[in-house]
């Protein structure tokens, strides 16, 4: 489907709800919704631009809040058809958010510490609310294959989509990722291909064979699709808003792989705003990578405006993105909204799942690890402000990421008596 | 804390809500509400007798309807006190309930196929359902450790909760369980003890732990606790009929170990009735089982009352229970009902994974296998009526049985760019 240049720019024959037409990030340039991701005139990234006019906020909460418990209740926000919650879809979302007082105390935080927990989805990570709408945008495109490249939970998440919907899947990933991640993408029956190179590398050969004819009929949801994709992340800002009594936060910690996420949770929070869904109140927005691959955390510590890719070297493989697409986005929003970009070394990953998971029992992935970890040396180095109300993302589930924490076993092995018990020193 | 034999049968100090008092199942003789399992008189299972009178139907539904997204919606109908959801918990369940048109169509269901998908809770099966009760029993009666023994989930299920509601935890396990259950038990920071011996080595260690010094003023989840703990089951039977518009399913297709979890769902399902929730209409409960651990199936088919013990060997290691103690009233409810029990092999629980996998993208642990692969089985055998409403549960997690569909990879491996592609036979 070439891009379509008419006047007007709409598309008449896709019905996407709200979504209006396609919008340049760079230089404002309008098309109508097709897959396409650059714009014609700078080769800026595209995203959607809705019509909310005619929206009351009274009736929109109204009908949020008595919608079904995932993010279709939002479907009035999102480039999705109305009745889309009757379509065959992994329909994520809704997922706790934990008060998380035991994790405060520790760290010290007294404004009221929240964990966004999304290892409650379909298949364990944030990724199903992306994949959910570019499932969408598939299916109003035509399209019959879903495909990506991934650093793995976009793997699993796609193949269960396409699963449940009925579409063929093709995924390309990094050769040698966790067993969890591999087995959960492969479980679906789709194809998995493996590819000798980084994600960088993967990322690379998908936009190549997007132009090839190979590639042809493909729905790439984070590619061709990505505009329709991307906005999945703005649920997140939603939900978390929704569940705080439609209140923003004081402060977000948000992973950054390519920072596509972090970049739609603010877009979310600031239509809430618009629509007069919440107060409008300051809001910092905080990000949080791995040492190993941080690129944007170093590019927000020496003041610059765009980003140097990096070779990634951490266990925090699902941000291992060295050439992250929307780095100079996050370094705008983390300082205009007076947040920051912090990074964590490995073992502070693996320290952080272990207080996650011993304060909260929440068992996150080395992404969580991620954040959690920032979140503490953020508020060490007084960047982050314990007095205010925090929110930090776990955006993945530590049964994908055993590796981290494969030194976590047993406390003693005994034989099924008293005498063996008393031995090992266990009565108390 | 002994039992009490106040001739009221009623313990004023303790709020539970509704629960009124301990029963016998076997000869109905009631004591107070305490840490107690066994009746005193007979020996029988004592489980929680309610008072659900001056509950009015569509009020009582109202309530439901506007509770939070977990099980504490149904804290009328639970033994646990009305403010439960205000406490430190792990709050399971709200879990989906798929509509699962492709496997229906690969099976010949024309009735309605569900999978009541638990894979969702917090932490990945339903056994977070049974642990948030006994967490409020064990508060309810002062204890501040939390134990069990466990052929898996439930040490994870136990971890968490503990963790959340700062309660020490001390968990009993086979020592030769999958990797991905050891670390989800170890991660929280409780004590982890792996025993040599199988599941019911364990459980008898525990049960006499339980009488000595060395386990004193335990809360052991599934022992002392456990007509507290089973009560969790019967939200899967509220869930599934709320979701289905307060409507009986026709089947229930439920995996065994202990059989306490088919017990409870048809306790659930006869509350309901009796409450006037759900229109009374006949139901048919079937149990699932592996073949390499089926004394319920075996007992089923060969007419038996009584379960004659087995010594498991077989990859569903969660539903590997050779002695069940509810096995009895398994039996009697299938019976009752006309339902059936039913088992199958180690390769059709596989067979039942991918199947389920590929069809919905819903990735169950070994146990969903076994249901699964039960339904196919009892369709084909005309046991199962495929045209009427089904549902099937899947209780687990497939990230925490990786080996059983480890011959699941990658598809290719190849080069990051068009002619190493083309070369895999890739191109469409
Ligand atoms: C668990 C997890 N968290 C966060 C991210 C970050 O996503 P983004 O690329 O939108 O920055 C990813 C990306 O793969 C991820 O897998
Ligand atoms: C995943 C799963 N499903 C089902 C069961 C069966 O539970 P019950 O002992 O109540 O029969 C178990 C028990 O451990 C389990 O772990
Ligand atoms: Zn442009
Ligand atoms: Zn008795």
């Amino acid at each position: 489907m070439a891009v379509q240049t008419a006047e007007t720019a709409t598309n008449p024959t896709v019905d996407l709800g709200p979504a209006a037409a396609l919008s340049c990030r760079e230089c404002g340039h309008r098309v109508p919704l097709g897959p396409v991701f650059a714009c014609e005139e700078c080769f800026g990234p595209l995203e959607i631009a809705y019509d909310f006019s005619g929206y009351d906020t009274e009736e929109l909460r109204k009908r949020i809040e008595s919608g079904p418990a995932n993010i279709w209740r939002y479907a009035p926000l999102l480039p999705v058809p109305s009745d889309v919650a009757d379509k065959p879809n992994i329909n994520p979302g809704w997922t706790k958010l934990v008060k998380a007082d035991n994790l405060a105390r520790e760290l010290g935080v007294t404004g009221g510490l929240y964990v966004k927990d999304d290892s409650g989805n379909p298949t364990h990570s944030f990724k199903d609310r992306v994949v959910a709408q570019a499932l969408e945008a598939a299916r109003a495109f035509g399209f019959t294959t879903l495909s990506c490249s991934s650093t793995g939970n976009l793997a699993g998440a796609v193949g269960a989509a396409a699963a449940r919907a009925g579409f063929r899947s093709c995924v390309f990933i990094p050769h040698d990722l966790e067993q969890g991640k591999v087995v959960m993408a492969a479980v679906y029956g789709g194809e998995l291909i493996g590819i000798e190179g980084n994600y960088d590398d993967v990322n690379r050969f998908c936009s190549e064979l997007i132009g090839d004819p190979a590639g042809e009929g493909w729905g790439f949801v984070n590619v061709n699709l990505r505009p329709y994709y991307a906005e999945g992340s703005k649920t997140l800002a939603y939900e978390i808003c929704e569940q705080l009594g439609w209140r923003l936060p004081d402060q977000l910690v948000v992973p950054i792989a390519s920072g596509s996420q972090l970049t739609k949770i603010d877009k979310g929070l600031r239509e809430l705003i618009g629509l007069g869904l919440v107060e409008d109140r300051p809001y910092r927005i905080f990000g949080a990578q791995a040492e190993g691959c941080s690129p944007v955390s170093v590019a927000y510590k020496a003041g610059h405006d765009v980003v140097r890719p990096q070779k990634p070297n951490t266990i925090a493989k699902s941000l291992a993105i060295g050439n992250p697409a929307d780095g100079p986005y996050v370094l705008d929003i983390a300082r205009r909204t007076g947040g920051a970009v912090e990074d964590v070394t490995d073992e502070q990953v693996v320290d952080a799942i272990k207080l996650l998971a011993r304060t909260e029992g929440i068992f996150a992935e080395t992404a969580g690890g991620v954040t959690v970890g920032v979140t503490k040396k953020l508020i060490d180095s007084g960047l982050l402000d314990p007095s205010l109300t925090t929110v930090v993302l776990n955006t993945g589930d530590g049964l994908k990421t055993l590796d981290a924490v494969a030194g976590t076993g047993l406390t003693a092995t005994i034989r099924p008596n008293l005498d063996s018990f008393r031995e090992a020193g266990l009565a108390s």
